[in-house]
């Protein structure tokens, strides 16, 4: 068996005795009941993906941001120049991008990986370089990555989630860079769970109303072109029979990567936090390949992006946060760790009605 | 002039050249303008409250856990015993409840105030003694508090805040116990907002529907019975004329304390977080007031109490959070914390397009 197959079929179940020990803890915390609301119901998946009650504190946590280019660049979908890919990635190695300034608050490392930026990057400590290809081919006129590219970024993502969580890190948590990212995630949400390219295409990192117009007809024509490949229309069967193939023909090596580090840290029971819209499609074809997978996704948060939206409610993921962010990099499912501890550590550290001779109410 | 009409005279309106200055130093860093969403905005409200940009890092945080008892507790509002405002207290003091963990989480220290707790409290370290009276009254039959009480309440709250500011705090947080509280707040909400009991009382810690009723019931005759002596309805008029008055008729001991740490902490240019319904509730006497103090409000959650989101909207405030958290202590503002720390950090910490070298879109 390959790896990505083996590790999909590695993903387990929710462990229903840990989610029941928990929510049992819960009920004698000096606190009303349910009280904690969403974070409550949390802290239950959590215990249920560690297979334990209470569950590991989710630290240390580990950010990896996969970054690549995108050859529909081309199609004008976007008004940043292209090597701001590269310029960003110097920047995260610097410690000088938003991503950087999160992880210092919040006490965690930051992983830069290289899976298909357009130009050489010289080697760098915090710099890991994976890179399939020079960026993704344009899907418009043909597949995006060829089957074998798409092999390798998976497999990449699955190795350093591997990697992240065997030096120790106990949450991993998605990041991305790569400008023209969120035309591929509008392609692949579009494609997994059937919606319209008008009604999952936004405005990115703040685009014209010509150039949103302009990237709806682009991820309509890569969707039509790829349809034809599949032999199936943007109506998710497709997708759901091949979920690979899909991603060949109208993903990112990003995107790749990011479901094979879904994939990875499921396998391992440990939650990966996905950030906005790039990790949201990313997530449906990790969930298309081990439908495990999703238990072990917490949603950071969502994006103002409407694709993201779409993706989490396929998913059935409800995002902690809700801030309009459209930032991307990892920062806002690094803004939503100190929640996810704060649901591990209630579990942890709250005192009983018992012990701590609290009455509890008639 | 007394302690509380010069703390609100005190109370500065935003300062516009800082957030200006805020504003053009966002669309300087490394990251697509306004990708940060409301964070971004609260950014630069946050500059208008210090008065500075950068504003200062809102660290260290204090949280301060006002604690009352309520007569109208007679009134089966509740199926909580009494007893465990005090024995919550204890629990507080011990760090065994939910305010605790989170706030060692997030490096937050906790100040438990005696505004109002029915039984004694021994003296001991982290307790703050300042007890007004041993509960309100049962605000059916009368006035909850004589207007020397709610004076002495705001003020204690002005100089818990004041003190907490001198000792370094950059960052205030609200933290309330008492059990009956959310049924003061529903009142005051009623009062100051022009809703009516049945839009703004909700199900407090979790209460049958029987006893909701009975609550909504408790509320309108408290308003009723207040509205008679204020000379007015509970339109809001009365409310805004003479703000502790309303306070004096159907408010709680801390809620007059916590319009008072507002008041103290928006006269010092430092941020208060709030938390729930009780928090909500008590901003409305601080805005009424001083409108000014508002400003100086961020609104850490939403909670589930329907009265919360009322307040919120007539002080048009967004929370941070909203995860239906409904425990109150402080808990969902600190949970907001990091969030309100992430804001400040990327106006000290990101690159600019200069600095790092990064091409600006075109």
């Amino acid at each position: 068996m390959d790896l990505i197959a083996e590790t999909a079929a590695a993903v387990p179940p929710l462990d229903e005795a840990a989610m029941r020990a928990a929510r049992d803890h819960h009920d004698r915390l000096t606190k009303p009941r349910g009280a904690l609301g969403a974070l409550e119901e949390l802290s239950v998946r959590l215990a249920g993906i560690a297979g334990v009650c209470p569950p590991p504190l989710p630290e240390p946590a580990a950010v990896a941001v996969f970054a690549a280019d995108h050859g529909v660049y081309a199609q004008g979908v976007t008004p940043w120049p292209q090597e701001v890919t590269a310029q960003m990635v110097q920047n995260f190695l610097a410690g000088g991008a938003v991503v950087n300034a999160f992880a210092r608050q919040f006490g965690a490392a930051v992983s830069v990986v290289d899976v298909g930026v357009k130009t050489g990057l010289p080697p760098a400590p915090g710099l890991i370089s994976r890179k399939v290809a020079p960026g993704t081919a344009d899907m418009t006129r043909g597949p995006a990555m060829t089957p074998e590219q798409v092999r390798q970024a998976v497999e990449t993502g699955i190795e350093i989630a591997r990697d992240l969580v065997a030096a120790g890190n106990r949450c991993l948590i998605t990041g991305d860079m790569g400008i023209a990212n969120t035309t591929a995630s509008a392609a692949l949400i579009a494609a997994f769970t059937g919606r319209t390219p008008e009604s999952v295409t936004g405005y990115g990192t703040g685009i014209d109303d010509s150039t949103h117009a302009r990237k709806i007809k682009v991820v309509r024509a890569a969707l039509t072109r790829a349809g034809g490949e599949l032999g199936g229309g943007a109506d998710g069967s497709a997708a759901a029979a091949d979920p690979l193939a899909v991603l060949a023909q109208v993903g990112g090596l990003e995107h790749a990567a990011i479901a094979g580090f879904i994939l990875g840290g499921a396998a391992e029971r440990v939650p990966v936090v996905l950030d906005g819209v790039i990790a949201g499609s990313a997530a449906l074809v990790a969930a298309a390949l081990a439908p495990a997978a999703r238990d072990a996704c917490v949603a950071g948060h969502r994006s103002a992006e409407p694709g993201h939206a779409a993706a989490l409610w396929h998913l059935e993921l409800r995002p902690l946060i809700d801030l309009e962010l459209r930032l991307g990099e990892g920062t806002g499912a690094l803004l939503a760790l100190p929640l996810v501890q704060g649901a591990v550590r209630v579990l942890h550290e709250v005192a009983t009605f018992d012990s701590a001779g609290v009455a509890d109410k008639a």
